[in-house]
């Protein structure tokens, strides 16, 4: 018996990609498609890549649009969600890839985001510890940030297992699909190409409290998170320079050791074998993550780099595969760990 | 009963995208890898996005090797298939994804290769007329080149329709994955990104008399072509711009008509709703071919323009279809018409 | 004495090549900037290339912000370079960047441009036939279209000397810039990077009938223009391929002697040696035109293709050299042949 | 009077970086070019974009090639430069652009190069404390590398006024001409373009030693600097994210006070209006640096980002800016701080 799925925000990036991976799901028969501002168009004027859907045409939110479905995707402006979630009831999985529910502390919500704090899912970062747990069988679940993904995945083995200092230096690089899909004057091809920029520098992303919480969860106490994010010039992929003060009595083995034991069982985590780095373009597509380690023994310092497509782990990617464990499916459903490259 | 496949050539572009293909093929189970210069290596230092073979090392192609497979895939410097496929026998499939089969014409293939003629073998290229038939349960298949995918299928109709003269005029621009993995100075990314530039114009790139061949055969007449190919600042892709004079009584209609037509039934060929144009990124790592028409009655031309990706409909994934007719699977197994985009 | 200049659209990127040309030149002197939109802001947060003049604001375009200049350079959306024209009377040099004043023919303006026809005013593309005649001492210039610019130069010499036959056959790539700094959908980064796609296929595109214009006159007759322009990843730089039928008796050494008799004294037009084919990253932030030939002999046809930078020669360099010419100075003034590569 | 200048390695991106400058350079007059594998070819083959150097043809770098210069420009590999110079004597500008005598720490050299420590020559970062004296009237100049210029430029003044803590860390992205002109499989366009990937991660790169020497020498104490360099898909530029643990009682003002002061007569360091973010793009093909500050007072770091061009200000530029004042001239002839942008 399928999975029946609707999306609402089809016409975005986030939804383009989601709608890629569910056309490839066995599990899921893709329902209702929703898109305010582009309510009736044609899905293949606005996602031209889905053949399959092309003639399909994009509905307004409402509450009877989404009604009769398993599994809603949403992938609304924040503060929308929790009205639409109410509306569909509690017996049927919500899979928000908007921020609203991700964050534990309300005043760094609001901090942030300026309104008032939803509340707090189970989170959709099933490899960190304890959340695989959380989202089997709920019938809610946060997806993460796209940098918080790419961060806490390369951070949260050093934290728990104590081998990282209390303050984590973080440099990324994202593709300009992470800006989303409204026409802005800094994100036109002519601007982008040829071009790396910083923003949102000195703590104002707001992906800074999430990846707060992911590492100091793993730390058991506090870490202060510096964290700089530049736009790439390239669609796809977030590349994360992850640093922090090594523990006295750290060594590049004990260090590797720590990470080889925390992803030996992960499907979509891979450490990469000593040598060789990530790189975006190995998971352009993929739901896979690229780990390397190195300790810096003349700095002091651990760092951890990281590759992920920020639209499908970072994001869509992220949501299927919490989706498969809210379900009870296998995990790695509809999935894959094989890129698109060159 | 899984069909087992050999890839001879599997550390370059052509072999890597075969090999990402055949990793989603459920019939498929992937045998022995070669390479020559490469043997030995891992693959995954090769081909980083292939995480499920990453620990796959390389053989020598010898007879050997390669003996005890359904299927055997050559991704060689042309001139080197003959002697591989003659070791194969007459039972297994083999593939030929280089140029040594393609050509009818000894004489031009001696022209533009300068070595002896191997032969011709069943051209992989379902679409164009008797290509199917000629396809089914052959044991040896010629894959087209890229740029003969992307032109014939633009063109064919128009010729087998009689709606367009005989000499045409195409202007394609390909991403550099096209050009290969060999480090050359002018395929560097400091030269490449920013940049367009022609190469081999006036006829004298190899791909030529395939188009050629493929254009006169639909028509019934020999077809002269002017073909320039141009390199784009882009990994994949070919956009193809291809125009001839238009016959007698041709209009806007009567072109879109024959069109239609001539794709209704194709699963991988879509011709555009008026109004939108193919587009590369469309149909990045998708088996699809996006093509739309123009009548410009001012100047008396039919405009067809297709996009393929180079590596995928335009290399592995047309290999892929040639083999799934040739064994009689259904002919869309393990491929897709989605890409990933943006 | 210094030629003082205002420029009136001096936030959009024809605008701010401009102002990056002005700078480097020796007799001009910098007034009025003003756009209108823009009106107010600090030009560094507009054009934040160009640091000498980041503290200026724009004004509004008005006859008074306009008026005490000896050059007024249009960069405005076509339709309203009369008006201002006329305001700044018969004395002040105006250089149209824009359209208005490019055509002849005024039927051919009312149907590409749906609006009644402003006039003709000598036409900026020096190296046309009897092009600098008219710019001299003129207080009229209209800049050409980048298109036209680089399509013109292709193929004139072949028109003027009865080498090409009557239907011209052009497809021609552009950077984005080409496409303004409006945002929309299309033009954003994440749908430019890696793609290729066409536009105004089938004669649609406004250069059309300016191209024809340019080659009609050189050829002393009608000439038909197929043109299709596509949209490149890059930001800027036009590479033009364009071909015809060979007149009877063309080889390829005739072809050869009449492009280096065309060009042999002109300062910004390059035919290139034999077996060099242009590249648009060798012109990037020139004013060079690098030009190659080719005749096809299989096909019988001539192959000329060129490489332009569409802001520099194409727009704003094209701009500064007729108005050079257009006040007496020497032409190449302030202009360079030198490409930033890569 | 002419200074007559000899570039020694004239084919690779350096070098022709350098050339591009030195034609627009009013007192320099080009003598010798050389380029050992490369000697005998035209220099319109190797750097199509410097058309009026397009005949001249390289030589071998031999005493008698470049002898009769008042400066030699050295753009060789590591190791060459110390017999290059002393064939030269002691009365000629040697301007190395190499690593060779950059440090001033032996061991540091043998440790990161492998080989004999040759020496120091004055450092031609003027803009460093006491830079502008030692290279006033020398005969030696050591250009720095790419990297040490962005970040030392970046940090120096938090570091001379005792803003910031003795560990810093460095993030930083470069386009790929950074890695040179020699082939290499991973600077192929196919695998660059749309890729983000770090390299000498822990302290490997060469470019460690020398901003280490650079910052400890501003702070009067050894720095301890996490340097992690990544390839980024574009032909030009370093963004470079550079952060430390702030001194007590930094506010946001306190550190922009520092940095206007440090730049405030500086011709080509930019800082930046508060709120505008520097971007590779706006100092493409200029010497200029842009560079902005900020305090994170929840991570108690200090971060300043600084964007340069690699090939400009990162090596050519720097090489003329640095020649200019050893010759007496004024430091800013023949450089620009317009970028070419988009």
């Amino acid at each position: 018996m399928a999975v029946r799925a609707a999306v609402a925000g089809a016409s975005g990036y986030a939804g383009g990609e989601l709608l890629r991976l569910l056309l490839a799901h066995p599990e899921v028969e893709i329902g209702a498609l929703t898109g305010n501002s582009n309510a009736g168009q044609r899905l293949g004027a606005l996602q031209p890549h889905l053949l399959p859907l092309a003639g399909r045409v994009l509905q307004e939110t409402t509450p009877d649009v989404l009604a009769g479905h398993d599994v809603v995707f949403l992938a609304l402006p924040h503060g929308q969600s929790a009205t639409v979630a109410e509306q569909l009831g509690p017996d049927v999985l919500v899979v928000d890839m908007g921020a609203d529910f991700r964050l534990t502390d309300a005043a760094a919500w609001e901090r942030f985001y300026g309104s008032p704090h939803a509340g707090t899912w189970p989170y959709g970062l099933p490899e960190l510890p304890g959340a695989r747990a959380a989202l089997e069988g709920s019938k809610r679940v946060a997806v993460p940030g796209c940098y918080p993904t790419a961060v806490s995945l390369a951070l949260f083995p050093a934290y728990a297992a104590g081998l990282a200092g209390p303050e984590a230096v973080i440099v990324a690089a994202s593709g300009t699909s992470g800006a989303g899909k409204t026409p802005k004057p800094h994100l036109l091809g002519s601007e982008v190409m040829g071009s790396m920029s910083p923003y949102g520098v000195g703590g104002g992303h707001r992906h800074t409290p999430e990846i707060t919480q992911n590492l100091s969860a793993a730390a058991g106490e506090t870490v202060s998170v510096s964290f700089t994010p530049t736009l790439a010039p390239m669609p796809r992929g977030i590349l994360a320079t992850c640093s922090a003060k090594a523990a006295d009595g750290v060594t590049g083995e004990s260090l590797r050791a720590v990470y080889e034991k925390a992803f030996a069982d992960e499907p979509f985590v891979h450490l990469l074998p000593e040598g060789q780095w990530p790189a975006t373009a190995s998971v352009h597509g993929s739901n896979a993550v690229q780990v390397q380690v190195a300790y810096d023994a003349d700095a002091g310092r651990i760092i951890v780099i990281s590759a992920i497509d920020n639209l499908t782990k970072g994001t869509a990617g992220g949501a299927v595969q919490s989706m498969n464990i809210a379900l009870g499916l296998d995990e790695t459903t509809g999935l894959t760990t094989i890129g698109v490259a060159p």
